[in-house]
């Protein structure tokens, strides 16, 4: 069960409100780097996780902060929003520095949420929950997890550079420390099982003949004028530790010419296909 | 540039069709964790690389491999719809079995696509491609490569274990192999760039002045009542050597209680507020 | 059965064309508050009404009226567009100036439609269906009508404080009639159905042994730190006059602690789960 | 900021686990009539919420009861999958009816998420937050809110209809309550504020010159061949006690035939178009 | 400006209801096959038309048309769900086999719209409104109606296959036919316009100088194994009159290795790729 | 199967980065008219072809093209937006020109994807993949793909006329001429095989006893006020030779008033309405 304090995880200070720089945080609200997803999918994460119970904690009490991310986030694009233009009759409206500035701006701060954010991204494309990746996999659901938050820190620190505001700077350091953190506690999940040499390949229960493990180890070349990038991927030991890499070039199709016959009828074809 | 040669990448067989699997496999084309997302995703990071040009050239030849996936699958799931009554006055449509049976399948096989396949995941849900990650991070894509190649290697075993169709068996054994391959290369550069110690945080070029490293090594306990799940990451040395993690309870909000005051005149909103 | 007549239900003028107004306008054809949607819900309603037929005949005209909005709206971003450049060689595009608005501007009335207008919001993304509200109770239906009229009069009242164009002016004056009499019509019919105590709660066909009715009267205080916000819904009779408000503070969870347990055999998770 | 406890709000047990009313649940928790749609709306409701603070005290106390739904329908959906097929190795999956079960089973349920729920509704349409309806006018907000309860208590009475499970009723009156607890409460807030006659027409601070108010509270008969449905919405005081209700039939359009004249050269239109 | 009548511009008459026919039909009202498409698509195409406003009145009034016709295949919908079972208490829904074939209908048409029909597909996926194709070219415009008459009359075709009411397949002969001459008359407008030799290519009023013209007349065999498919489009004069068609094989790249070089300080990219 | 060779099919050359161009651009690549589309389109449509297996061979090899087409606009994107400032420390960033035209760029091309292309339309809405059409019935197929071409040189010529940059404009006629060839190579396809004489009425595999054909052939005027717009569409033989076109006014609904009579007990409808 949720409960709730009155006050923000983190202080939000916004000195000089720029509804531009509101249209560029809504990313991290509602982009697929943002905050909605992470809450979500650890929640939805949790609700399905089976095994040590402690996983499922873990992902809870996550998912449960990224929750006052949201939080603090949606008041950061509310003050970043005050004192926008809401009518061509204010005289901010009439500068045409302002204007200029508000066709960068997202109308729909003005015209559908009323100078507050919204659960879209920089785009106003609203945010849709098929991005919340849970599969039931601990080692699956563990790796989404850190690549959230590796692409919510790359997020939050080109959102660093993109303002000289000190009040933002202020709270986007703190969410690129806290994305340090989570991206580091979902991959010491992996390391706390035995590390990859243990969890791999993904999901590591699949039985080994219900692989064609001949397939399983060369890195395949498909084109026609370059050589194969060599690196740690096409010789050594496989990560997994049960085979070694190679690499295949210019492979042959090993399969048929596909040919499905013609149209039966009834099917809603041409006549000519039947 | 790319070519085409036609033949399979893998041969496809189908032994005895059945539309509920054509159904199923659907997820592995047109889901989250098939094939046109990997496609898609490798070669739009293919397109952004920068720096050493090995990884693009990686990218764009897996990226190609995939698109050969798509192919064989799609033809699987045709081979699955071949014979399944596409009229109520076939024989086969008047058994209530076979009715049943229709009822599992997706209706769009029939009324849409005329019996192949479609870019929909299994629940005809279309796929979209926000679902590209592509962050310009390499470490950042690697990650997220991976897990997609998890999810891949999820679904094709449990794929494995709801048929007993030999030909579909044959077929996901070859696609489980690759997508062990495909998660270990690209956790292999990750390696190959000095592993986690160096590559982490993502993005490691942030300068550390831009980040609150007091909140980056802790692990927050939002539960009222449940002792922090201890781990690889509430003690010890943090993944990227840079610190030691620990754990915070019963953490009070640093934040101010937010207040957005009242609303302007012209904004749209009841007298009462403003 | 419908029918066209071609003339414009309203007058539509612009005395200056502005591709950023267009712009803006399109939230009012394709966004959640638009004219398509009510347009679509009215008649989905109509479709499904069951019961007194005069709540039938009433949805389909409205909506018959709110196809001819989407009409005279369509005609005014299209007027607002003409002489938009659509060439760098043409004078307006090499002005600073112009070039400036037009980055405000939704460069797919250029490059996709033509200076016409589309069926997106303001934002550029097109509407969906999935907001048709239409559930086959009455009363539900009525409330999500004047929900959405409600949110129409908004945006009209936004877009009218976004222009100083005389004619656009005019025409947002006669949506913001139109919008007050299609809120208050939906309204009227539940004060006609008895009002509040009557029709409360939705749907009022539901057995009381149903549900759990000790649950049914108290607002739940889920803050650690705020007291309850009290008012007409903390104490006095209910609405729907079956019983007496109250509140309830620092409530304890009721349920368990949720447990899956481990994972089957072949159910695609790691070992570590099973 | 948010917190957590470690049991569910409210206690959830599945007598007979059917997959079939685990898909039926979905739409409870990722329909548009769900939980996850009114926690959110809520939250967002809240972070853009001006005036008297308490509405946003209250909102906020509302969309943290929500998540608790969310929560606890989810472990619902996990108990209903508890045992079913994942190989047709298991004799359940031999099994005649249970296949046919399965037919009616949401694939992904097994192939995604490993016998957990999503964020999906009942047809596995992911949610998308396009349906948080916050406008940041009070009472539009307040009827958006009274709209997604009725929706949400229309949906938990016709779940508890779908089903014979003891357990699963009991839940479901708990939900069923608690809508109408919700339902009531919003619409209270309007009654605080003066009751319908004070806040409508929503928004009430539109000025009374920017509405063309002789088109503000005449029903439209849009037919050609049906008398206008009589009712409270055609005679007597206007809801908002500014005017009185009227009718008008077979009314003309007042706009001109709408005419853009011919395309420009370098539009991208036929030759024959210009 | 639009007016509706109270009568169906069809007969609608189902003799026996099939709840899992409802859910086919669907794909009729809310498909990318369907009637709202089309009704808004031309819609849409008339408020852009330019040029001879003919084309515009025979746009508005088909689109007239289509909305009469998602009006009776709504009801058409909502008469096959009378008498599906709303509770397992109901005899039929205790009956096995009609257990099963609800395995096969839609859920939502009992959980979410009472028994009648939606704006989905026959997947319960919504239409979303950016299958409305409008471009402002005339012929291009043509070409996309008669390509969405097309897979409607594909689609009824299957429909009348997949049915054997009597009424339904009434019903369906009549959009067959009417979709027969919707498909014509689009097409008609070519012709009249002097046909393909005149407007293609499309737009055709695209200078000469804009087009690498040596570019525009092959066939580009892009396979490694296959010979070129001869044909109409590798010989003789090209259907614009303008040239001839040819064809090319193993034709080699024409363009540079794309390389982007390194990656800025400050974007956000791992040091590695700086 | 697919390879790949390391240089582009055209080349790329972009004389003066542009970010707003590169939003432009975007269209091209994940619009409706885009590269991805008809590459997905033709790849589908391939893998269900039946009949004539030519058709199929020249569906994937024109598909394989179209990916090398987005592979060249990805790269395109990619340096148009060389030297867009990452961070507000640059000069760039500080001069109020750039700012402005950043105000036009779209904000993803820094924040989300690190200066390169995504695969969204130039609103920065993702494509979806229900816009690939693909019926099986090879005359609705090669319509589909003459349309999807049409709209392509229609963007094409707009993005021509929308740049001065030489190296774009030459790209752009590369693109302009290959969907010139397009466009004619689909409907040569149809020529082949007889002409719209033989084709149309599309399925031409229809029973004539499946169609109403005295519906099949005349043009319908819904219009109250406005004639019938003659054209070849009114008289003259129909397309297909089977029949002559008419036209008809005024013309009655020929259906009945639909009515749905009272709701059932059960169905969570209100209680007036059963």
């Amino acid at each position: 069960m949720f409960h709730h304090s009155s006050k923000l995880q983190y202080e939000v200070r916004v000195d000089t409100p720029d509804p531009v720089f509101a249209k560029y945080l809504q990313q991290a609200i509602g982009g697929v780097e943002g905050e909605i997803r992470v809450a979500m999918q650890y929640m939805f994460q949790a609700m399905g996780a089976r095994g040590d119970a402690k996983y499922r904690d873990m992902l809870m009490m996550t998912a449960t902060e990224e929750l006052s991310h949201i939080e603090f986030l949606g008041h950061a694009v509310a003050l970043n929003l005050e004192g926008a233009p809401v009518s061509v009759q204010e005289d901010a409206a009439r500068d045409p520095v302002v204007n200029a500035i508000m066709g960068g701006a997202n109308p729909r701060h003005i015209l559908s949420s009323g100078l507050s954010a919204m659960p879209v991204n920089s785009n106003g494309v609203p945010f849709d929950m098929s991005h919340v990746y849970a599969t039931g996999n601990l080692a699956a659901d563990m790796m989404a997890n850190a690549t959230a938050e590796s692409g919510g820190r790359v997020l939050a620190s080109r959102l660093y550079n993109m303002t000289d505001d000190k009040g933002m700077k202020d709270m986007l350091s703190f969410l690129i420390a806290r994305d340090t953190m989570h991206q580091e506690q979902w991959l010491a999940v992996i390391e706390e099982l035995g590390g990859w040499s243990q969890q791999l390949p993904i999901p590591n229960s699949t039985p080994e003949d219900h692989e064609a493990t001949e397939h399983s180890y060369y890195f395949l070349n498909t084109s026609l004028d370059e050589p194969t990038p060599e690196g740690r991927w096409t010789s050594g030991p496989s990560l997994d530790g049960r085979s070694e890499f190679s690499k295949r070039e210019k492979v042959e199709p090993q399969g048929q010419k596909p040919d499905l016959g013609t149209a039966r009828p009834g099917s809603g074809t041409q006549t000519e296909q039947q």
